[in-house]
């Protein structure tokens, strides 16, 4: 069992912004990649969390994140908004884009916005909460590189590629749904490995495409999607909207998140923001939403989506950050 | 072993269309819906083909579908768009509203269309096909009266709530995804039943929520989602645009498709519209897709979503379309 250290959610925000600094990021670049970490760590949302910092940081000594990086905002459309993030970190590339997206829906009905040359998205729920905040439902889908294959095809072709929605409420989102589009995270296989211990079904293939509980064969050969090929299509689906749309570099180009090789991994995210009002409910939006709600949280122990991350996120804000003690420890090293 | 009956595509569209004005259709709807049926039954996407027709034609000498509906379209923003499809079939209200969408989307960059008090949608990859015909990224959803159940939780709460998307390509749509977001359809499971077979793993739970492989203990308890609780949250995004944003009757109130009870299903669809040149690629788009398709079918007996039936379409177009004897036998009854 690890040892947990507690740390104030600004302190650890500012620690974060301070190592991306030491590590060539400019000051506001920084405090907004930082705060994505701290905030998914306190959220409780460790794969999108600490342990990514000081892979961001090698990334930008490095260069595989471009320190200079200048993202512009294009609109192309009355609803249609690009953003080029240069090879820079996503969230930069999420502030530039995210107030004009909810502008544009707000004026047009919905809206759609387009980022490429752009890094890890981190937590996508943090982006479609933005969108929810706003009083819109937020969609968000975001491609990785290649880690999953179709079931009994033996070719990588997709990423985890991530889909995100969050639901407006009356005090903030209602729920937000936030999760790959494969079974497992390669984190979860390669953390299997380690231990010894063998997968669950339906999780990975090796190399030949053939079902596998062996964690070491499923690392040479692929993860499956979550739901078989049907989920597989949901993959295809984030696919063509984060990478093909976007213009981004695909999924089976694109250089590694967690390596030094490759160079930027040119990735991409698309989102889209829906006013409620506008498509045959009008103010009912809110009544209806929250009477599915009311009954997905009908029978014990069932919560929304979302609930458990805000939670945790509370807690975090009231008494600290509960962070694995040889993480933080590292985290500090790097400063 | 049932027989089969081949008989031309027109005929068997104009066999449906002629049911249907029988049954108290107008000549337009009874054409639009026919040729819907028609060629889904040629298509061999028989869950959405000719066994319904005795349905439909129940259903209008029932009441339960508004044989006088007058559908209505509205744009509530230069995105946005509304049909009430006034208890009538969905197929108008499809032919009413897509044209405006595909409008709106080639002028603003993404548009949505929200049809509500409408019926079952039938293969939703036709409307989808229909949008990427016109260059545009099409998706698709619809929900539909509850059948299925989160995981371990004794309510069922969410229709089998298709999702469909078609891709444009240089010679009509490149590929078309039209699937349920449950494991399995209720079809599938009663004729598990009827043929006291078990059911899969994963398909379904009994009244308790526990899983089950009994067709009646599952009939009594609820369908599971494709791809367990998180393909349960892709069941939710659907009931959230196809039902709460469009402000249909919820899946959980619905009354049933296939039953003469509780008038109108009052049922949603949502549809998106996107600009591929619009949100990064550019004229990009079109050679990313490309790439992705031929990665997808790089291995021997790969093929894209949408391309079985196609050449399943064409074959019925050449030489007819293979229906079951007896079913197409009582479709002749009805004349």
């Amino acid at each position: 069992m690890s040892t947990v250290d507690r740390i104030a959610l600004a302190d650890l925000t500012a620690l974060c912004a301070q190592a991306l600094v030491q590590a060539g990021a400019a000051p506001d670049v920084a405090r907004l990649v930082g705060g994505a970490i701290a905030r998914a760590e306190a959220e409780g949302n460790t794969v999108c969390g600490l342990h990514y910092l000081t892979i961001f940081c090698a990334h930008l000594r490095a260069g595989k994140v471009n320190r200079d990086a200048a993202p512009r905002l294009v609109q192309t459309g009355p609803a249609a908004l690009c953003v080029d993030a240069d090879h820079g970190f996503a969230q930069p590339a999420f502030a530039l884009g995210l107030p004009a997206l909810i502008a544009a829906a707000r004026e047009t009905g919905i809206a759609g916005l387009g980022i490429q040359q752009s890094y890890n998205a981190l937590a996508l729920s943090h982006p479609v909460a933005e969108i929810a905040a706003g009083g819109l439902i937020g969609l968000g889908v975001a491609h990785s590189p290649a880690s999953v294959a179709l079931p009994g095809v033996p070719q990588r072709i997709f990423g985890t590629n991530p889909i995100a929605f969050a639901v407006p409420g009356s005090d903030g989102p209602l729920l937000i749904v936030d999760q790959s589009t494969s079974a497992v995270t390669k984190t979860e296989v390669a953390q299997r490995r380690s231990a010894g211990q063998p997968l669950e079904p339906g999780w990975a293939q090796d190399r030949d495409g053939q079902p596998t509980l062996d964690a070491a064969a499923a690392l040479e050969g692929a993860i499956l999607p979550n739901g078989g090929r049907k989920g597989g299509y949901i993959s295809l689906l984030v696919e063509i909207l984060a990478a093909a749309l976007t213009g981004a570099t695909p999924s089976i180009q694109a250089p590694s998140l967690g390596g030094m090789d490759g160079g930027p991994p040119g990735l991409g995210q698309f989102f889209i923001a829906i006013d409620p009002a506008r498509f045959g409910a009008g103010t009912g939006f809110g009544a209806a939403a929250a009477a599915l709600a009311a009954t997905m949280t009908a029978h014990p122990g069932q919560r929304l989506p979302g609930a458990r991350r805000r939670e945790t996120l509370t807690r975090a804000q009231a008494s600290g950050v509960a962070v694995d003690a040889a993480l933080l420890s590292r985290v500090r090293d790097l400063l």
